[in-house]
């Protein structure tokens, strides 16, 4: 009976809700990597078999952009990650110094710190800041664009709340303003998530990653227009039509074809189910946390819900989630060094709020148990912060 | 006996002698990458089993720094491979725009066309050119280095030669001249090699490179000695202590370091193996085939040999063997879309010799027998090529 109940303690239920930092890969995409390192012949040696990968990575290209509802003559330039592919974008664009650049103030900090480096380079750099459901504000957007403007990116789904930014009138407004200037949008948080159409959204650039769709780390790419001209930022051997440099990650590329393969899959189905855990996980909130403030509201992608706890620091009750094997973000993952939260910040929130600040991310794996076991443990642990403030001060 | 037959012409036997463009992933080194996908967790996150993977990602580096016989109070940074960590120095090292910056005419397009591009936005870029046996005219480069001088970066071992520069001498050279001079080698060719020992070689930044050494694709990294300060160029959420931003691609950093152990164990029986096997080859060029040139001299690392078959193109002469199972380069694949070839150029060479240069570079798993066939193959694709030639002019 005792080794009965230690075997249960050790065999601890993990309850992942951290899926928008990043997302456990699934067994198919790692077999695919497997698979892909026999073929490990460098795809720019004048070889046969060398040649042979180089034509499979063509084909996810083109396997990639149908996917997007892409032209195949339209370009994917497979990166190392989202933050290279958003890195290269910006600063790939051709602009010239007097340019305007704009940015909504809700970019993942892989855009905005991208940006903010522009500025101090000389650019005219705008921030459009954020409506209080957490999208950009349209019309001080509508204001701020003008044929001066080169550049434009918004992100689609935010990483911090997820609210969807109505891509599709953005463009719009800003190309009639200016008909040449180039839009990026960063998808990596609606990819595999909500329906990615690009030749709806009319984007002449966006970004998506494999390792926030249950795909591997390492590997993600830059959608580009046909006729969208970027400078490389990593130079060399002149691989990927001399976009970027560096042999090719075959594996990586391969697997992630599998990545966009399941991802796409079902993604109704998957929403739908989301969606409920969502709505599930706000009304247990909303009646039984009165402290607590959602930041998200229903008009965000189910994937994400952000919020506030209160009078806690976010970053010790993240841990003491995990301490109960529940794991959450506090804000994005990727800013934990931040304390402050420019995005939530943007929304009109004051830092009493936003110092509690965490954020519950679903994948589609998730179900109606593990939020009631959530629930149950953020309850103890925010009892448990406050009594030990409580000792401390008292 | 027509099946056994059938049956032995399916089953070709790989002869794989382009070790210097890619290598075959070891499998322990897949099987590390594979357990480490379990540990999917962002190391950038907050909680306890986040806060794991990112003490690893430590221990990793401390490790990578003590296999190259640095410090561990320097710094080694983890890139999507070495043509990005090549990148990341050139650019991010801290110059004024009037600084001369050095480069050998040997080095690899990932540092050639980087020198390049800040060539064109006016950075004072010297050239120095090589000997005739690959390496660079220190000479030469004694004359350029000035106290002006902000930047040198000279390939460790060349990835078309094999040639090997005398990195602690010509550091030697460049702190005579300034001793706040950033010093930066491109240890690609000579990691897992020959023995890379960077508390002799008093380099201030070194690139190395796992695909190169039976590890994955993917991923690299650039060695920083204490105190050399440089910019980011992937900005996001500050990861790889702000200097490379994007999620840690953990179960490669995972492999990475296998490798790293693997290539440098035993790495002086495996050099005398392959030493073996260079001596073998140049010995047999030169009795059998007498219109053939060899550009690497016997003090070059024994892993490459660089050979001009004269009057053939190359890269239809490594299409043919490749059809006959034999797999060896056309100079650096990397730059295969290049007819030119600017390293035995600067050594020397004329078009006739170049145009028929071919890469011939060894992993310590091949063998002489190997050797022999590639030698019996190499014999009738010229034959072949050159009744060809004959049949179409004739």
């Amino acid at each position: 009976m005792i080794l009965f109940i230690q075997f249960f303690k050790k065999v601890k239920v993990m309850i992942y809700f951290d899926n928008a930092s990043t997302t456990m890969p699934d067994k198919t995409e790692v077999n695919h990597f497997i698979d892909a390192t026999k073929n490990f012949f460098n795809p720019s040696a004048a070889y046969n078999v060398a040649v042979e990968v180089n034509k499979n990575i063509n084909n996810i290209r083109r396997a990639t952009l149908q996917s997007l509802n892409a032209s195949t003559l339209d370009n994917f330039v497979f990166t190392s990650g989202a933050t290279e592919a958003n890195n290269l974008i910006i600063k790939g664009v051709t602009k010239k110094k007097s340019a305007k650049l704009i940015f909504s103030a809700g970019e993942h900090p892989s855009v905005y710190n991208v940006a903010k480096e522009l500025a101090g380079q000389g650019y005219n750099v705008v921030f459009i800041p954020l409506l209080n459901n957490g999208k950009v504000n349209d019309a001080i957007f509508a204001k701020e664009m003008d044929e001066n403007t080169a550049f434009v990116s918004m992100i689609h789904v935010s990483n911090e709340t997820g609210a969807i930014n109505d891509i599709q009138k953005l463009v719009a407004i800003a190309k009639s303003k200016n008909p040449n200037v180039v839009f990026h949008s960063d998808g990596v948080q609606a990819f595999g998530k909500i329906n990615v159409n690009l030749s709806h959204l009319q984007v002449d650039a966006y970004t998506i990653s494999a390792h926030k769709c249950n795909g591997l780390k390492g590997i993600g790419g830059l959608y580009l227009k046909n006729g969208v001209n970027i400078k490389p930022q990593i130079l060399g051997g002149g691989q990927e039509k001399t976009l970027r440099s560096g042999t090719e990650n075959y594996p990586a590329i391969f697997s992630f074809n599998q990545t966009i393969n399941v991802a796409t899959d079902n993604i109704e189905k998957k929403y739908n189910h989301v969606k409920e855990l969502s709505t599930f996980l706000k009304q247990e909130i909303n009646n039984n946390f009165f402290d607590i403030k959602i930041a998200s509201d229903d008009n965000c992608s189910p994937y994400i819900v952000s919020l506030m706890v209160g009078d806690v620091m976010s970053e010790t009750l993240v841990y003491m989630l995990s301490e109960k094997s529940c794991y959450v973000g506090n804000g994005s993952a990727c800013s934990s060094k931040n304390k402050n939260n420019r995005i939530l910040e943007s929304m009109g929130y004051g830092i009493e709020d936003i110092k509690g600040a965490i954020r519950v991310s679903f994948s589609a794996n998730n179900n109606i148990d593990e939020i009631k076991l959530f629930l149950h443990a953020l309850k103890s642990c925010i009892d448990e912060y406050k009594s030990k403030v409580l000792l401390k001060y008292h």
